[in-house]
């Protein structure tokens, strides 16, 4: 089993860099250009995603994926959250009614 | 510091699902709808995280950002993956060059 | 060539829903419901239509561009704006620099 | 009423720019990157027009959709196709069921 802290160290580094100079990493950079950067990031990481499975390649997918969640990290980090809050919230889905809680949200 | 080992649990159920009844549960009934339909599902919910980053609404944004993993690892689980790799990928970059690694490749 | 005078009459009509009971057309209930839920489709279809570039399927593709336009046109629908906009806005590019006026926007 | 003619010249443009040097334009540029490149330009607008939507900023909105379509325009020409058969495609729905023949599709 692979360490899983390596989250909770993305998530600090993420945490500090909001206070560094913008032209001193890339995060520091999307910090520095806001909410609307961010996002289209995340959009841009998200279609990548499906045309990586759409390939059915494999290592290209766990690529886009590891982008498409360290994006979503940098956008918490943007609104002060952080990894432990997407931790906190599968644990109240487990606690309510598993991982199939979401079918009983309706159609959303 | 929240229980993470949470993300194995999730992942170890989806991967236990994939051998389920397609009307036993949310996440059966994904598979057996293929690629497109969990493609389209996390399309859906990149949206949904990016408008609630808009809204400001940090709570709304947890309970998306949650989806877009979730939903993000029904897709891995489909291709025989699983949140192993996304871990390993991120201790990689960690191991190449900080959380900044991406920096380095130019214009992707 | 085409009768391009559809556009005018999709726009014309989907104005018209805008005063109708959100319960009398899809559309209808598409206003009802209200930014969110339009933009979620504009999401869902925009990623349908990469699925579709990425199957090579031409048939397919045409749908879902169409679902794409579409949608959007409800939006713009919602925000009091149509499709003459969308063309003056083609006419102002045109105007200045052709099109690819974009390539002078640097790099967005 | 505006010219709706703009788009058979944005179309016929387009077409005429997938022979010439990739260097020559923006749109060139796009051909010659393929699909992926294309793809994820049209994802990255579906997302500014999402966002355009949400800051409730009407010229930017008309903006953001003007390069939705003008990106779906590349990609329906990279694929041998173009704006007539978007125009077709409305006309068939019309003639079908109205605008609202989506809502006969089910789920989709």
């Amino acid at each position: 089993m692979i360490d899983i802290e390596v989250l909770h160290r993305v998530s600090t580094t993420l945490a500090e860099r909001k206070a560094a100079d913008p032209d001193s990493s890339y995060v520091s950079g999307l910090y520095a250009k806001g909410t609307d950067t961010i996002c289209k990031k995340l959009a841009e990481e998200a279609a990548e995603t499906i045309m990586a499975a759409k390939d059915g390649d494999r290592l290209h997918l766990v690529w886009e994926v590891t982008d498409v969640w360290f994006h979503s990290m940098v956008l918490l980090s943007h609104f002060g959250l952080g990894v432990d809050d997407i931790l906190a919230e599968f644990r109240r889905r487990e606690g309510v009614s598993g991982i199939d809680e979401k079918k009983s949200r309706g159609t959303n």
